[in-house]
Order: C-alpha cells, then structure tokens, then sequence
C-alpha cells in the first residue's frame, strides 16, 4: 500500500495533530476542564492515584485491549488471564494491596477486559459466609490463586427466585459428610463466571437436606477439577454455555453433579451450622450479608455502568464535532453534524445522563457508607430504605446507560455499527446489566413495595426515611412557571418531578386498595398492578436521580465556572425527562399543553448552550483513547485515518482468502474471455 | 458425559415431547391456526410455495445454519458463499427462475445468511442504469457469477449526502476515457458489502469531470481484482473494513483508487452520456430509478426487518409459556412467567407490533405496486406520495422492530443474553436497518417535508393525496370515550391518533412559519424544528400503521373466528401505542387524564386477553425451528434440554485447554499439598 503516501493526507498525521474541527471546539474553555475532572475523580488526589495506575498500564503490551476487536474467542480468554496474573505481579512490585484502590481502578481502564471476577465472589463469599477456620483454609490459596473459584448459584430452571433452585446437598450422619446431586436438567448450575474452563473449585448454593428435612439454601464449597492435569473430578460434569452477546473473555460455565461428597466443614457455616449428630443451628445475623449484595449493586454503577455510558458520549460527541455532512445554508461549507438539532437531541441529552449517573451513583456509594458505618455498631434501621434505593437505581441506572449508549452508536451512523468505534461493544456489554445481579422488573417491584409501604405509613403521620419524606405530605396541584425560563429553576422541575412520583405512587397504592377491597387476594391484586407498580418505582427514582444532581450543583459554588458549566446539564437532563415522558406531567394537569410547551421550548434551547461546551465536558472525563478503544473517538479526532488503519489488521486483511481457492476461481475460469 | 443419562429426563427427550405447558397453551384452538398463516402469507397457495423451498432447504446439510453461534468469521463468510452457489444450482436443477419468488423465500429462510447481495444491487444498477449494449455485455456475467460486483457509494466521509462524495471520473478526450481517482483518505469507499474479500468488479459512484467542470455523481463500472488470480489490480487498494456488530459473513469493504482508467462505455449511460468530444448529454428521466431505492426499502421491511421482530415474539412467548419462576400465591406451584402483568406487557405488545408492522409493509408493497403501474403509463403524482410514506415507513418499522426485539431479548433474562437464544443476533443485526437504506432520522425529515407541504396545500384548499386527506379537515378536539370499552372500538382511537398527527403537524409547520416570519432564514427554521418535525413524521406513520391494521381486522369478516382473534392484536397495538406516547394525546387535553386512565384499563385487560391465545398466535407465523435457529424458541419447548445439548458443541468443550498448560498450571503446582 506503498502508493498511499502519495495522496498526501495518509500517513503525515503526528499524534499531534488534532482536526481542527475539534481543536476549535477546545479552544478559550469558559471553565478549568482540569478541576472539573478532579470534581468527577472525587478529589486531585484520587486523580493522581488514577494517573500513576494508566501509566503503568499503558506503557505496558500485556495491557493493550488494541487488537480485541479481531481476536477470537480463544484469544480474549488468554488476554485476560494473561493481563489479570500480570496486574497481580505488578502489584506485588508497586506494593499495591487488594484493598487499595489500584485494582478497581483497572478494571476500569482496561473496561472490565479481566478474568477472574467472579473468583473474587467466590472470595467474598467464604469471607462473609465462612468461619474464621473456613477463612484460614481457603482465602490465602485463593487470593494467590493457587486456587480459582467459582460462584455457582443460578441454575437453568431458575435465576432471580432463589428459593426454587433445585440443587440438594444430603447431609450424610455416618459419614460426616454433604452429599450434593443435580436432581435434573434444570438444575444444571448455568452462567457462573469463570468455571466454564478455569475454576477448580466453587462455592455452590444447594438445598440442604437433613434427615429428609428441607433447610434452604445454603453455600458448600465444591472442588470440581483436578489440581494435577485440570480434569472434571468424577462424578463432576463440568464446561463453557457457549457464546454469548458480549463477554467473549469469560468462560460462563454448567456444572452437573451426581453424588460429589464434601465433608462436613465445606458448608460455609457463619451464620447456620450442621452438627454432627444432624441438628441444625442458626446463628447470628444473615443481615450483614445481604448488605454483600447491595454493595455488588452499588459498586457496579460507578465501575460498570456509568463510564460506559460516559465513554460513549465522549466517542459520539467528538465524532459529530468532525463529521461535517450536507449543507445547511445552500453554499456554505458542510456542517459540522453536532449543529444539526436532531443530533443534538441524540448526543447531548446522553452527555448530561452521564453526569447525572455519575453524580447518583457516587450518591448512592455515599449512602451506602453512611448505612454501613450504622450497622456496624448494630443500628439497622436504614436498610430497607438502602436496599430499595440500590435495587430501584441499579435499574434505572443500567436501563438509562443501555439505552443511551445505543443512542450514542446510532448517532454515529454507519461508523457506529463498526467494532472498531468501540460503541457496538459498549451496548452489548452494558445489556447484560439489566439482567445480572437483579433483573430490573424484579428491581423496581421491590423498591414499589418499599414505596408502597411508605406511602401507606405517611397515611398514618409515621416519619419517612429522607429520600421519601415527600410522601408525607402532598404535593402542589399546579406548576407554577409561567416561562420558558422557569423551567431553568431547579425548584420549578424538581416540584413537577416529585409530583410525578408522588401522583404514581399514590395511583398504585389506591388501586392495590381498592382490588383488595373488592375481594381480590393480595397476590392478585400486585400482579395486575404490576405495570403501575414499575411505573411508580422508575418516576421515584428518576425524582431521586434529579434531586441528587440539583444539590450536587449547588455544591460546585466554590467553582462558579465550573459551576456555570454544569448547571446546563442538570437542566437538560431533567427538561429532557420531561419531554420524553410527557404524559407523566400533563395527566392530571400538573403540566398544562402550554407549561408542556414552555419545558419544549427551554429543553431545545439548552441543547444550543450545551453544545458550545459538550466537547470540553467531554474530555473532563479524562478517558485516555487506550480506554475508549474507539477510531471514532480518539482525542485528536483523526477518525477517518484511524478507521482505515485499524482495519488493515483485520484478519482478512493480512491472509490468503481460502474462499477464492475453493469457490470462486472455478467460477471466474472463463470470464477473462468473454470480457 | 454417559451417566447424564442416569438423571432421567436428559436423553430421553424426541422431537415429539412438546412441554406440557407449551402443548396446554395449543389445546383446543379457538381459532384455525392454518387460515391465519394462509392470510400472513398473502393466500394458500404462497403457503405451499414457501413450504417447498423449505422442505428442499432444511433437508439439505449445506444450508443449515444449526451451528453460526460457534463459527468464526472466515466460517460464516464461506458458508454464506456456499449456500449461495448452491442454491444457484438448486434452482437450475428445480426449474426456478430468478424472477420468481424461491430467491427472495430462501433468502427469509436463512435469515439473510447468504452471499453477494450487494452483487445483487450491482447487477440492479446495470440493469437500471445502463444502456441495452452495457446490460447485454455485464449482466450474463454477473447473473452466472462469472463475475462478482459490488456497488461504491458511500465513502469514508459521506453516507447520506450523495452530493459529497469525493471519488473523482475525470473524462480524457485524447483516450476516451475516465479515469477515477481517490483524492483524499475521506473519499475512501468503505462499506460496499461483497467487496471486501470477493468482488471483482464495482459500480462506483463518482463525481464526474469533463475539461474541469463537474456534473455530479455518476456509475462507473471498474474491474477491481484479477480474474486470473483475484489479485487487486494495479492502482487499487482493497480490502476488508473489518468486524461489525453483526453481519459477520458479509465481507463489507474499502476502495481506493489511483488513476484507475477505464474507457468510455464504461459509464452507465441511460440517462446521461459523455459523447466523444467530451460534451455531456442528459437523456429521459431519472424518476424511474429513484424508484429502485423505494422498492429496496419496501421490500427490505418484508423480508428482512418484519420477520425478525416475528421471531423474537414467537421465541420468547413461547419461552414465556415454558419457564415457571416464583410463586404468585403463596403454596401454589411456580408460575408460568407469561402469566405476569409485567412479563405480558414486555411481549405481548411486540407480538401484536409484529402483526401491525407484517400488515402495514405489505400495504406498503400493494400501494408501491399500485402506483409502479401508473408510472409505467407515463404518470408520475402519487411518486411523492408513495416517497414519503417509503421514508417515514422504513424510519417507523426499523425502529419499533428494533426496539421490541430488545425488549423480547430481555424478557428471557439471562438467557436471552446467550447466543444460543437466537435473540441477540437478531437485535445485532436488525440495528443495523436503522442506519442503512437512509439513516431514520434523515428519512422522517423527508417525510415532515412532505406532510408540512401537505398541510400547506390543505390550507389553501388544494387536494390531498389519500394517505394525508385527514389534513384536509381539522380534527375533533376532544375524544368521546366515555368507558373503558369504548377504547376497543377502532374509531375512537384511530379518531386520537389521528388527532395526534394532525396536531404535530400544525404545530410544526406553524412554528416553522413564525420562525420565517420573525426573520430567521428558511434552514436555519428547519434546523430549529426539526425535533418536532420528526415527532410529526413519528405521530403520522404511527397513525398510518394503525389505520392500516384496522382495515386490515375489517377484511377478515369472512373469517370470523380469525377476526375475533385478530382484533384485540389490533386494540393492543393501538392502546400499547396510546399508554407509551401518553403526552401526545394529553398535550391539548384531547384525551383527558381520566380518559387515559380508561385506555390505560383497556389496555391492561387486554393483555389477559392476549396472553390466552398468544402460543397460537406466535405459531400461526409458521417458523420452523431451522429458521428460529433457538434453543428457547423451538415448537417442543425443552428450553434448557437444547440449551444444554447446544451448549456441548461449543468449540470450548472440545478440545484441551491451552490456557491451562501456559498460565493455570504453573499456579496450581504446589497447591494440592495445602489442602
């Protein structure tokens, strides 16, 4: 491809060199982009802890996610083993402990490209469930992993309802041991991370069976591969689902069991112990565990989530700033895409989620804190109030980012279709979060139940926890702006987004009421108001996600010009939830057409102010382009020139086309001929 | 694994052994299945048409599509080639003819897996655009594979706008020829299926020169690889632009040329010639071909989007009717999940969105076809109309179809996420008809052109064509339901959407108006409407889909039952419809809130109306389990018998890990002395 050089703009591009497009776009920042990412980072000093760990990582081959696009399935799984042993040694040498921050940090460089994640739940799981001898025994191995583990919990038959999965484990008296059986097909162990063809062991979840009794669901610790040549132990069946949306890297496996027998202290026995003579003890509180899964929840929204949604405004708002297409005003220059309105209303709206997930999600980790610091001198008071805000967020959150990210790759035209833009992946990767650690539906009922509860409980003047005292009182009939320019107001749009709660909650409440009262059983009377119910948790948390926001803007005043800068986010974000759910707001009233029209009205407006300065908030994201992985997103903006090398390594590219040999040369033999 | 079978229900299972709750939901019919599949297919006679191909097709190995989840890129690249030619042979052998309906028939069977369609496009273009000599001397060739060709016209800078495309053809009188260049990286051809790895020819679109001046975009037709040995010829960079987010067998590639010469009658000269002293001749009328970018999108619904969104409905309410999960009442056995409100409202829409969207593009093809026949005597008025109703229609249908099969995808949980569900590839690659064949948003501002200038012209009292005359007539300002059930009387809710539309519609030109008037410039009015022109574009192509499948329910009088089955379908589309897009029908107060309570209630009754025959529903589309190619959407639904027994297949589960001998071993050494 020597002869390229010669169209002069093909291989004289410098790291340097920014399109000028986008170098304009950051020219004269109205505001220090610096701080704002020490804003986002949660200080300067977790900045820098965040830089040293890039450094490392990036100056580094083993760490380079460059060619995931053209590897095999094979090929992800060896990287991301290979790059998780050699993180291990580096920490060793940098004397980074695990509970340093150094390793969340990169597993969000490296976009989660790891192996061995759901080891770790296999670790927390015997340090929360475990003894302390249990502890002793497997944690050292496991944390050198001389040992990998596995979590087997769901089964085929059986995923969110826990108590109907159908694995049993047979206490044994005579011989002090569990018996563990895979009675059927569907309680095949199916998904868990990293058994399909690494782990020797796992934590299973079975049905404990005493003397014919039944006891729930209780964890053992299962070897299941030979620590000399790696083989099923007998009796074990254990491999890989299969391919999956996205995840090529982990090997999600099954696990069948016929008679596998474990002695007696496999049973992770913290809070509930089989005795020898078969007896049954519980002890202590299973409390405290359960705060194991809120905390997977709230974690997975500031590591997962939100950069993902993040890394995809990033990638399509620095696309639209190069991509110039058609003429606006006949005879000017083509435009540059991100004037075009509709576009606008693409991108910008999923730069100010961002921001807004971001802000929840560190919201929520805050509260999290703050609960536990309470239970750990034993005031559980604020669990449920905990539990509801995680799983109610944990949907809203994964279903907003989901959503957003795909609007992202769609705004990115055909480019966005490309793996080597980085979005296709972003989607089918983030997918998957709507459906592990807590399917959303199943989400948002449990926090409707919270609400429900609540609601009922304000009924009878009994104080709320804080994020649902507005139960307590209800809220103003009519919106009071009169403007456009009211919608600015954060106290104009939180008062109709609360009223919007208040309205849904209440509605579900009076109609669950009303279905009793009319005979109908309770069961009956919460599935056919299912629908209203979710509706009812998504306004709540979408009231709570726009309130957060609200005060964390009000605490940027030291930072007026950072400030300045992302009050118009807030205001996007919560006038475009406004005009996406329309109806919530106009229903009885609360909204007038002509109030509707004043939010339109403000929300197209804002689009034209957040443009000026969506490529700056985009970069205070401090993404490095080795983390966006994205020819579409790089910093400088050269977009075409990175898709056309980067598809120089397709595979395809770079070998004989076996094909022609086998199907085409036969039928091309004649044409030279006849032509 | 032989003592699998000691657990009983694991290889004991025949194709004859359908689920008992999926064989509960098939008892006693209420309606005949095989008339409703007669009618989807447009008359019993394309039933035993389809039938045939597909008794040729699925008892024939080389056409199987059993194992794509596990092949790798170069696999599925060869099988779509294989099957192609094979099929080519088939025909021959059959008596079929190109014309006839087994190609497009085979292409639905396979779902799209198979090869040279952009060849398809190519030999469209010669036949549409060349001369008689240019058709009779290319399109042998081309029809016997003798040749491949591609056709080059977006770039790597511009999609669609056609307009500014870089490639250059410059004319050369001395030579008499062209010779066609790629002036800069941007002007890279990149995407044009085929052309990656197999095309030996193009049409390529480029700007034409003659003595320095430009005359827009025309095909040139260019010899891109040696027939001899399939090597790029000189002059010609080619290649493959690398890993997409789907369509993994189609080889879509780049093209650059330098000074690439080729003579004069290679041009596609129907309507425009370079005579040999270089002047420029403008012949008939391009009308006619503008008309091959309809039919492509016509027919693309049918073929390619429609029938996917059908999958998905068929592959997870069946799921739906196997899978029990929890209990509703206490003590009860697990229920089926379909028999969940919130479950219901996932899919049953989308089953009813799947009939909406199979009656409006086959409206879409009549009327195509309707106003081909006027064309053909010379009449060209209802070309606009036919354009406009293509564009929004295309936007519409690509858009819900998308949409809802994500939504099924996620119904099935942690199995919808794995490939094997045959849903996340049917989401993967139905994304991409959002942006192909005219990007959505782009398209829906084609037809808000059309119906602002509708509008227009129904103010000055002009005619309307008839899929607009409702602008004629300002519509009724309040809806007169007055229960629950007058909801599912068609004219109160077509009346609504109608209303709707017509509002959007008069908002939009009225603002665009007042823009005009205040002074702003005519583009930069569009530019600042045309979020609400595209609601308008939305709100008028959803009228149109509901008011086609009222009229579609009208027709099915003679088959009553059928009817009565179809109905609530139609109700649950158009009140689905009303419940989502709320504001809409709220912003004038049109509905009021106690009137969108009563749809709501409609609604929501309607969904356990559905649910009763929804299994028939879902098999009344005939798939075979070869075309549904899903372990959670097979006629028997033993979900997790061939999600397991596919599982085994995975290239994971069959040979030695190499992993474990490079980096898991050395780990586990001296771990078996610890334990």
């Amino acid at each position: 491809m020597a002869w390229l050089s010669v169209h002069g703009d093909s291989s004289s591009i410098t790291s340097m060199d920014v399109n000028p497009d986008l170098a304009k776009e950051r020219e004269s920042p109205p505001f220090p982009v610096e701080t704002l990412t020490n804003i986002l980072d949660g200080g300067h000093a977790n900045t820098l802890v965040r830089r040293e760990v890039e450094t490392l990582v990036h100056g580094d081959p083993v760490f380079s996610r460059e060619n995931i696009y053209f590897q095999t399935l094979e090929e992800r799984y060896e990287g991301a083993i290979q790059k998780t042993l050699h993180f291990k040694k580096k920490m060793v040498q940098m004397g980074w402990t695990d509970d340093g921050p150094q390793k969340i940090i990169l597993y969000r460089i490296l976009g989660g490209e790891v192996a061995f994640n759901v080891h770790g739940v296999f670790v927390n799981s015997i340090l929360g469930l475990g003894t302390d001898e249990q502890i002793a025994k497997w944690i050292p191995l496991a944390q050198n992993y001389q040992i990998i583990g596995s979590y087997a919990q769901t089964e085929l038959g059986h995923g969110t309802y826990l108590r109907g999965l159908e694995t049993t484990a047979t206490f044994n008296v005579e011989s002090q041991e569990f018996i563990l059986n895979t009675p059927k097909t569907s309680a095949t162990k199916w998904w868990p991370g990293d058994m399909g063809r690494s782990a020797t062991h796992a934590v299973v979840l079975a049905q404990l069976y005493i003397k014919g009794k039944a006891y729930g669901m209780h964890p053992f610790i299962i070897q299941i591969r030979s620590l000399v040549d790696h083989s099923p132990l007998p009796g074990i069946v254990v491999g890989d689902i299969g391919p999956k949306m996205s995840f090529e890297h982990i090997d999600n496996g099954y696990l069948l069991m016929r008679n596998i027998r474990v002695p007696k202290e496999n049973m992770l026995s913290r809070y509930s112990q089989v005795l020898p003579d078969g007896s049954y003890v519980k002890q202590g509180s299973e409390k405290i565990n359960y705060f194991t899964m809120i905390l997977v929840r709230v974690s997975m929204l500031a590591n997962e989530v939100a950069p993902a949604l993040a890394k995809a405004s990033v990638i399509s708002i620095r696309y639209s700033a190069v991509r110039r297409q058609s003429e606006l005003k006949p005879g000017d220059p083509e435009v540059q895409i991100l004037d075009y309105q509709t576009q606008q209303q693409k991108v910008l709206p999923q730069l100010a989620t961002s921001y807004a997930i971001h802000f929840v999600s560190a919201y929520l980790g805050y509260f999290y804190s703050e609960v536990y610091n309470k239970i750990k001198v034993g005031n559980f008071d604020s669990l449920p109030e905990l539990h509801a805000l995680a799983a109610g967020l944990k949907a809203l959150v994964t279903d907003y980012c989901t959503a957003g990210i795909e609007v992202c790759r769609r705004a990115c035209g055909g480019h966005g279709y490309s793996l080597l833009s980085g979005l296709p992946s972003l989607y089918t990767k983030l997918a998957a979060s709507c459906t592990y650690e807590g399917e959303n539906t199943v989400l948002y009922l449990q926090t409707a139940r919270f609400l429900v509860k609540c609601f009922a409980a304000a009924q009878s003047h009994q104080a709320l926890p804080e994020s649902v005292i507005y139960l307590s009182s209800a809220s103003t009939n009519k919106c009071r702006a009169q403007t456009n320019s009211d919608f600015l107001n954060p106290a104009i749009y939180l008062e109709a987004y609360e009223h919007r709660a208040y309205r849904h909650i209440q509605n579900a409440a009076h109609q669950l009421q009303a279905l009793v009262q009319a005979g109908a059983e309770q069961y009956d009377a919460w599935n056919s108001t299912s629908v209203q119910l979710v509706q009812a948790s998504m306004a709540h948390c979408h009231f709570t996600t726009v309130r957060v926001f609200v005060d964390e803007v009000k605490r940027l005043g030291n930072e007026p010009s950072v400030q300045a800068a992302i009050k118009p986010l807030c205001d996007l974000f919560a006038l475009h939830g406004i005009f996406t759910n329309a109806g919530g707001f106009l229903h009885d009233g609360y909204l007038s057409g002509q109030q509707l029209d004043m939010a339109t009205a403000s929300y197209l407006d804002l689009l034209a102010v957040v443009r000026k300065t969506a490529v700056l908030l985009t970069d205070a994201f401090d993404f490095t382009d080795e983390q966006l992985n994205s020819a579409l997103g790089r910093f400088d903006g050269q977009v075409y020139q990175r898709l056309f090398e980067w598809a120089q390594k397709a595979p395809a590219n770079n070998k004989v086309n076996p094909v022609y040999e086998k199907y085409l040369r036969p039928l091309f033999q004649s044409t030279a001929s006849k032509l």
